[in-house]
């Protein structure tokens, strides 16, 4: 890789996410030579790609230049790479535009999809972990309903309008409220001859509640608010598998259905090349020390969720969600200086400002560390702090008076198939058959 | 195709572009059924694609869905489809979803991009008629950018960073201009390791003049400012062939690039099964008489690019420009209703509304019929015009608000690669190799 050696120490970050993006703006101009690379050529809110999926936002208003960000940072090198191995004896990072040195090391490489090693699900079902995998499920939905036009098969026709959503944590539940949303607003109107009511939105959760990781009072809520708004609602169900047109449980419970979005798991987005004592099995994530050092290396780290940084409050590690990663980044940011100096790091502690849901209009669910609250106030909170944690002035007000226009009308106009998504092979959902 | 048969008359429209959207506002609730196909979900506002290819838009504002046009609209029908072929005979639309009877047919398929037979720049220059090449182009341009910083060849680096625009029309010039502006004030704070300086901009045309359809004095303007902004022009000067790698002309002058952009022509998107007597060779536009009935038929029309009216005035049928197809899809509304109640038809006239084309940051020519103006007021005009074309009012603001952001900040913030622009298999630019 095309990198000027300069006579500060290097720090390559991969993986331009919360935790490194936050890394990377606190390490400006601090006397370090910084390398990011991403896969991507910008950050991701993803918070909100349901909104995407569904119309409601453009990927543009949730997306973000790295360059951008980067820009006026002295020493400071952004490169378009898919990182292939890390070489830790010789200290560099493999990828596919070339081998790079670093002298710290910090991976943010986040979290994949989960499939629990399931095929059959991971070629057949949806993910909504990046701006292009949200795109293809908004394109899907509409090509759904556009295929649903044309059939006189009626199996056929209400696979198309069903939708199962297996995972009720916040993705899930944000994901179904938007879609019973467009359900009760926007698709009526589209598609006049279409009976709408016919259109299923199917919550699968394998556990006892919705929202498992929030507060039992949340999960109540969630689930009322889901309700009202007409999603089927189905707990303790175990998804075994899909083959494109059928999920099947742990029961006798089947769906027929043309689209199944996965939001049942996560694991962390290791890459190769660190020692397997220092990765968890089957998590992905790498065990870090309170300073977020890989077990076993003193000059790389790994931030954000695929660090696991077990503590007696956190027996799993922290949850793999936007918070900790910021902080980590930032701490990492002045430990990095510290160690540089010589002087001791700082161990992180991870400050719980709470967590939160949106379930389509004018409804959220949210807890902070002391209290609970949900509804119409809730909604605002919601949106405050989405609003606010969104990067650049121009993404702020465009989604904002998205979101104004969207409210006021009962609308989402970006309802655009710009891109067809191809379906895998799946005889019976083949536009060239109907 | 699933259309129930209703007592009104119907009517096909092929095409959901300037004229086919116009036709089918008119038609609304007029005792006639209207079933209107297109390939896309979503209406195009072409004139402002070079804006979403620059990142200076996002592709959702300039886009309409074509049901939110016409959701509200009786026995009025839209249907997702590729059409193949007319049976003229049996009056069938033949489409991959299937055929479909008509009564009356209103060919509105638009223009698309003429390589004049040469497959080798079909293959490897780029388009810019549809959203999705658009952004291929936008993806392109920053890929380049991205593989400059990979390589240490000096003539790759170059040739990734030259650009030539083929063609001096209004596309060509405003999309030199918008790149012009990108390399002044964006690309090099984007790519400080890169010297941006070496960046090239080359618009080259056939003819004499750039904007040959425009007055002398607007292509004098459009020269002038170009070429403050740093494009190169090429006059008298005919593009032979593309290889990936080197464009050749018919002198000896030759272009090292890795990106050409193909906008020097266009033609009708003709379809098949119209007797070859009513097609014109070559343009490929179907002949059309002064009620846009095309040429040995009684109720098939074409609007729009599709078809050429010869007059006196216009003897190779009218601009293929947004301002006569939006005016025939008008009249054409009312002489369907007129048709079919047994009254005449009103002859077309075109009313020439003038032109205009924007050059970069406050500076467009405008010609009026009767007079010509150019600089910041001419850009005013030219701003007001588009936005207030635009369909919709989110569009409208969403627009409005990305200009004035991108007029202060000297910015587009839409450089964002969301899916890779794949190059066709040419050695020397692939990622794999550097």
């Amino acid at each position: 890789m095309n990198i000027p050696r300069s006579s500060f120490p290097r720090i390559v970050i991969i993986g331009g996410g919360f935790a490194g993006i936050s890394l990377a703006k606190k390490l400006k101009n601090k006397n370090v030579q910084v390398v990011l690379l991403d896969k991507h050529n910008y950050h991701t809110f993803q918070p909100l790609l349901y909104q995407v999926a569904t119309g409601g936002l453009e990927a543009g208003s949730i997306a973000y230049p790295i360059r951008k960000v980067v820009q006026e940072y002295q020493d400071f090198y952004f490169r378009l790479a898919n990182v292939k191995e890390i070489d830790t004896v010789h200290q560099k990072v493999l990828a596919d535009i070339g081998d790079l040195h670093y002298d710290y090391l910090v991976i943010a490489t986040g979290s994949k999809t989960n499939y629990f090693g399931n095929k059959d699900i991971e070629n057949y079902s949806m993910a909504m972990k990046t701006i292009p995998q949200s795109l293809n499920i908004r394109s899907l939905i509409l090509e759904n309903f556009e295929q649903a036009t044309l059939t006189n098969d009626i199996a056929e026709r209400d696979a198309l309008m069903n939708f199962v959503i297996v995972g009720g944590g916040p993705t899930g539940v944000e994901l179904a409220g938007a879609l019973a949303e467009m359900k009760k607003a926007i698709l009526p109107k589209d598609y006049p001859d279409l009976d709408i009511r016919k259109m299923g939105i199917h919550l699968v959760q394998g556990s006892d509640r919705l929202l498992d990781a929030m507060s039992p009072k949340s999960s109540e809520s969630a689930e009322k608010f889901l309700h009202s708004l007409g999603v089927s609602i189905w707990k303790n169900v175990r998804v075994t598998n899909y083959d494109g047109r059928t999920v099947t449980t742990g029961s006798d419970l089947t769906f027929e259905t043309a689209t199944v979005i996965w939001a049942a798991g996560v694991k962390g987005a290791a890459i190769n090349g660190i020692q397997a004592e220092a990765l968890i099995p089957r998590a992905d994530r790498f065990k870090v020390n309170e300073y977020n050092q890989v077990l076993g290396y003193d000059n790389i780290f790994a931030v954000g969720d695929v660090a696991s940084m077990i503590s007696e409050k956190y027996p799993y590690g922290h949850p793999m969600m936007a918070q900790p990663a910021i902080q980590q980044g930032n701490l990492l940011a002045e430990n990095l200086v510290k160690k540089i100096k010589n002087k001791p790091m700082k161990a992180f502690e991870y400050n719980d400002k709470g967590s939160m849901a949106t379930i389509g209009r004018n409804k959220a669910v949210v807890d902070l560390p002391k209290m609970h609250f949900h509804g119409v106030f809730a909604w605002f909170v919601w949106m405050f702090v989405h609003l606010f944690s969104l990067i650049g002035f121009k993404n702020k007000a465009v989604v904002l008076m998205n979101w104004v226009y969207n409210y006021i009308k009962f609308d989402r106009e970006g309802r655009l198939i710009i891109r067809p998504y191809k379906k895998k092979n799946i005889q019976s959902f083949t536009t060239d058959e109907i």
